[in-house]
């Protein structure tokens, strides 16, 4: 499918389906601020710097993911909210952690003084242990149903460390290190980001208590949107400006990164992102209508880099 | 009590004892080292030196408590192992974070460098980050009745957090620049440690699948024992050498630190813990002969700082 078709598709039903996401991100947003500890809980500074950093402007993509594939699977919003919150949670944690000095070194996060620039180093540390721990308690205590609270959190553990977002992280520090061969990059990004956004769509499958079938069915989606958009942010930091981007454009090729546009150009990795989101939405075509904001929202992660 | 009877009612028993404490050591060893990702796991870095600092000799504490509470209220080992290892997982990445130029800035730790001298700063960010997450995931995959696990991920999160250790961690440092009032002492000493080993204590009665009554009577010994251990460990950094402690010694007063011997000096501070120490034993007393390897663990606790 062109981006011209997926684009067309998507402006047929694109009022219908933006009110849909909106009300979802609207719920989304309304349960991370009443469950997050607030600002006067003591001690303060840190539950500054965490909602500092968590509500910065994120766009949600792993929360609302959660929740229409729940949705989609016959589940209510409330089922998977916790799992989704937790979600944005971690995704928020890994950017305070990965902006760190001794990490990517980036002063600016969304068009923000990063969170070590706003609260200091040891207080951005603290920070992301606090909302990674948080997040698990999120799932275990407001999870409508305890029956899934143990795949739940096991899903999330295990897309969240070392054999998921952590370790795409830790061989993305090695390739800047000279570890630049194929096992690296494909590593890197089926780890570093897409773990995080599979695991989304399958948290809500769980949280919906899916069928096996339809279990299999959702990471087909989540693994190649997740891919997609891996793609589409490294093609992002090339072409993007920093305005655009509320970070440092072009750290990538500064700091050595590999990434796809680094092994394959611009071009090639935009079609790789394209025919990755096609087979995103291929996967859920079994679900007819009601995939139609899953739908949506991979032509929306296409869109980004074009 | 005073320390000498403690220690003579320690010595009645005390071959019995240390073999039981050995053989659930044993136990606790075994399952850290079965249930960690290898060293040969990719990416092998993170891996290394996760196990780097989880097996450099810690005291295994707080898993310790967590089996032998479970024990005392009629569980297995097995029920609570999966809890414990996590708690032991938490334990270290909090060492392993706090020991970080951006924190505590220590090069030491049991003797042997830090992990960040070891391993580099960025790979000892991402070690705490992996050994906090794999904490979670570890009770999720590995509890054997599944319905104990919200309760026992909750308990942890919320110990583990900014409402417990986390929150102690950011006290701690807010001390060191200018808040110390009394609020801050007790808060930090309530959050930093006592906080995860108290936690230990109720995660072994949940395990356990104990009655609410002995629910309610597990903390009392894990609140009490955990402040002792926190006072023990401020006398220690005081009277302590480098080379007893395994890591730099009087940091705490050369940082600053809001401490018990800074504000009470060292022989209150030695009548604190032993009172505290008094207090959890006298909670497990309904216990009877079921209580003794707690109670010995109590007496241990306190024999550090003598």
């Amino acid at each position: 499918m062109t981006v011209a078709t997926a684009q067309q598709a998507r402006r047929g039903t694109a009022a219908t389906l933006d009110r849909l996401i909106r009300g979802t991100a609207g719920r989304i947003e309304a349960a991370l601020r009443r469950w997050l500890p607030t600002e006067a809980a003591y001690p303060e500074t840190i539950h500054r710097a965490m909602r500092y950093s968590l509500f910065a402007g994120g766009k949600r993509l792993r929360p609302l993911l959660a929740v229409e594939a729940c949705r989609m699977l016959g589940g209510r919003v409330a089922d998977a909210l916790p799992a989704a919150c937790a979600l944005e949670c971690i995704h928020t944690y890994s950017l305070i952690h990965d902006d760190l000095p001794a990490m990517d070194d980036d002063d600016f996060r969304r068009g923000k003084p990063s969170n070590h620039k706003a609260f200091g180093e040891a207080m951005a540390i603290l920070a992301g242990d606090g909302l990674l721990t948080y997040a698990f308690e999120l799932v275990a205590a407001k999870t409508p149903s305890p029956a899934v609270v143990p795949a739940l959190v096991r899903e999330i553990g295990v897309a969240a460390g070392t054999r998921g977002m952590v370790g795409g992280q830790v061989a993305d520090l090695e390739a800047e290190n000279g570890r630049r061969d194929a096992k690296h990059l494909e590593y890197i990004h089926l780890h570093k980001t897409a773990a995080l956004i599979a695991c989304a769509t399958r948290c809500g499958a769980i949280a919906a208590g899916a069928s096996s079938a339809d279990l299999a069915r959702a990471p087909a989606y989540g693994r190649n949107l997740g891919l997609a958009f891996q793609v589409v942010d490294d093609i992002l930091d090339v072409v993007g400006t920093t305005e655009q981007l509320g970070k440092t454009a072009g750290k990538d090729a500064d700091s050595k990164k590999l990434t796809y546009p680094s092994v394959y150009g611009i071009d090639r990795s935009r079609e790789v992102a394209t025919r990755l989101v096609g087979r995103a939405r291929a996967a859920i075509r079994p679900f007819g209508a009601r995939a139609r904001v899953l739908d949506a929202l991979a032509s929306y992660v296409l869109e980004r880099s074009h």
